[in-house]
């Protein structure tokens, strides 16, 4: 067992901060304290846009990383806040690096250590989760395009209401999640309305929709009651619907031996576990096309993450990065 | 006839800017070149806020100058977007006058010129309406705070999602607006999230609902209706919810001589003529406080209003305002 003659990882406090990176730095630390040379050299990464929550799509760093989107075309995204090119900012901040993309060569293998986001692991008990792959994820931003009008004048069988339209496919987007069931999750995080004033029938709307689910046919079937749903919204109010498509990935499925050496891991040192997917997309998934990958998931306190209350317990902390610890000692070996 | 040796009035072109106050000016000037001198005076005039979108309620001038709203209360109200104050924002652009509010004395009667700001005049093919009064209107602001979460990790079970429940308030108006039926109208004009973000479930919804009836009680039973859809959807989706009355005025009958002299006027100058109430609020209705009062209303151009292409044919603005030349002759008589 290689990690028998080091030290395992002790975290000081809380990570405030990313998870992932953090413990990276402690794993390296404990191995540099220990004197431990590994046959594979361990590299920490952090990606560029992980959330796209201003530049579309997410995960755009790794995925430029890896080859799935040109570097080119990245630098020229637009903030959909201020239509800044995340070209420029990069500059601006100082965090354009020379390095090529995609790169050179890709790692031996890939394992990210993650919060799980979700409610689970808690609700169950269950210190790591064992992560086999990740949910599709269909970002849509939606334009419905009416007509303004003064409240109070325009008789409502008059109306042509985007702001009502766009109300109608929330509460839609709510119903195809509960027709699909199971793991199928819709949300409207954003929306958007104009001249957005008290007395005025709005002229448009501007939301997003995004929809996951581990099983791309599902997916592709909530996309198209989407679709559905969008046309007759904008048929019976008279609107004009445009759609643009902010991210699409298809549900990935971690490396099986990879999957089996985090579980396998864990359960040595004597955590429980659990096998699920990812409802987050990750930037492990865009290593996985590259090279075997895998995650470790630890709980996240009410569930909560996206959120300024997001924590986990040291010790739930602690647990997580000495199995990354222990997975990446394994997997750094010349035999594996 | 009063108007028979003078000249009627002739627009030049459009007037482009505030109908009533720019016909206003042209009937003061019309007078003048006809060197007729009234037994009692004629003002024109103008009022603060009128619309309310930045400062509510709206109306706010008017209903300080007639005494409804104490002028150190009115000056005090802040903006709804940036916190300004309003009695600042006077000063500051110069339009925090010296004259006393309440006014020291009131007129002796009030005429107000508008475009209809709906369809109906010229679904019709009518050119003047009389106006008999004016809707009711009831502003709530809504804050519901539910839980902000990953939109991808957290089941649909467990989110509290205060946008769903504003999506489904949304829905909900324009059902009550369906059950009450006839003239009553009801409008979410306003709706932002926070945080806004295309993969977080919001953390809280804020929006207004804009309820109008020219019949009090049936305006009550829409806010009641109104109050029981809140409470319906905040236990539905264990949110939060708080409503504050951004502007609340009961309907309002303008003075029976006024609208009849109106009616007479238009009719007397050959246009046809419809008794109708306005579905907008006026500074008509706060003067209707203090002194008898009417409105007239020309056309507007497919019923458009607070929009920029808001617009009414010049001869339509030329009959209404030879109607206003010739209601300010009759009533400004010693006798009338």
């Amino acid at each position: 067992m290689t990690g028998s003659h080091i030290d395992t990882v002790r975290t000081g406090g809380r990570f405030d901060g990313n998870l992932g990176v953090l413990a990276g730095l402690e794993v390296i630390e404990t191995l540099e304290r220990a004197g431990i040379v590994t046959d594979r050299p361990i590299t920490v990464a952090f990606f560029t846009d992980e959330e796209g929550a201003r530049f579309a799509p997410d995960m755009l760093g790794s995925l430029v990383h890896v080859g799935g989107m040109a570097l080119e075309a990245a630098l020229d995204v637009r903030a959909a806040d201020d239509g800044a090119r995340l070209g420029d900012e990069l500059a601006r901040i100082g965090y354009a690096g020379p390095a090529p993309c995609p790169a050179a060569a890709f790692p031996h293998a890939f394992v990210e250590l993650h919060i799980e986001q979700g409610p689970v692991l808690e609700a169950e008990g269950t210190t790591i989760g064992v992560v086999e792959g990740v949910q599709g994820i269909s970002w849509t931003e939606v334009d419905l395009v009416g007509r303004s009008a003064h409240a109070g004048t325009t008789p409502m069988a008059l109306r042509r209401d985007p702001g009502l339209g766009a109300a109608e496919v929330v509460v839609g987007v709510h119903a195809i999640t509960a027709e699909l069931g199971g793991a199928q999750v819709g949300t409207v995080g954003r929306l958007d309305l104009v001249p957005n004033l008290v007395n005025v029938v709005p002229a448009s709307a501007r939301f997003t929709v995004d929809l996951r689910h581990t099983d791309e046919q599902v997916l592709q079937q909530a996309e198209e009651r989407l679709r559905e749903l969008l046309a007759r919204v904008a048929d019976r109010h008279e609107l004009d619907a445009r759609t643009r498509s902010l991210a699409r990935f298809e549900p990935v499925e971690f490396d099986p031996g990879m999957v089996d050496l985090v579980e396998r891991v864990a359960q040595r040192l004597g955590h429980t576990t659990r096998r699920m997917p990812s409802g987050a997309g990750h930037d492990a998934q865009m290593l996985a096309r590259v090279c075997p990958t895998s995650m470790i998931f630890v709980p996240s306190i009410g569930g909560l993450s996206h959120n300024l209350a997001e924590d986990t317990a040291v010790p739930d902390l602690e647990a997580g990065a000495n199995v990354l610890l222990h997975v990446l000692l394994e997997r750094s070996r010349a035999s594996a």
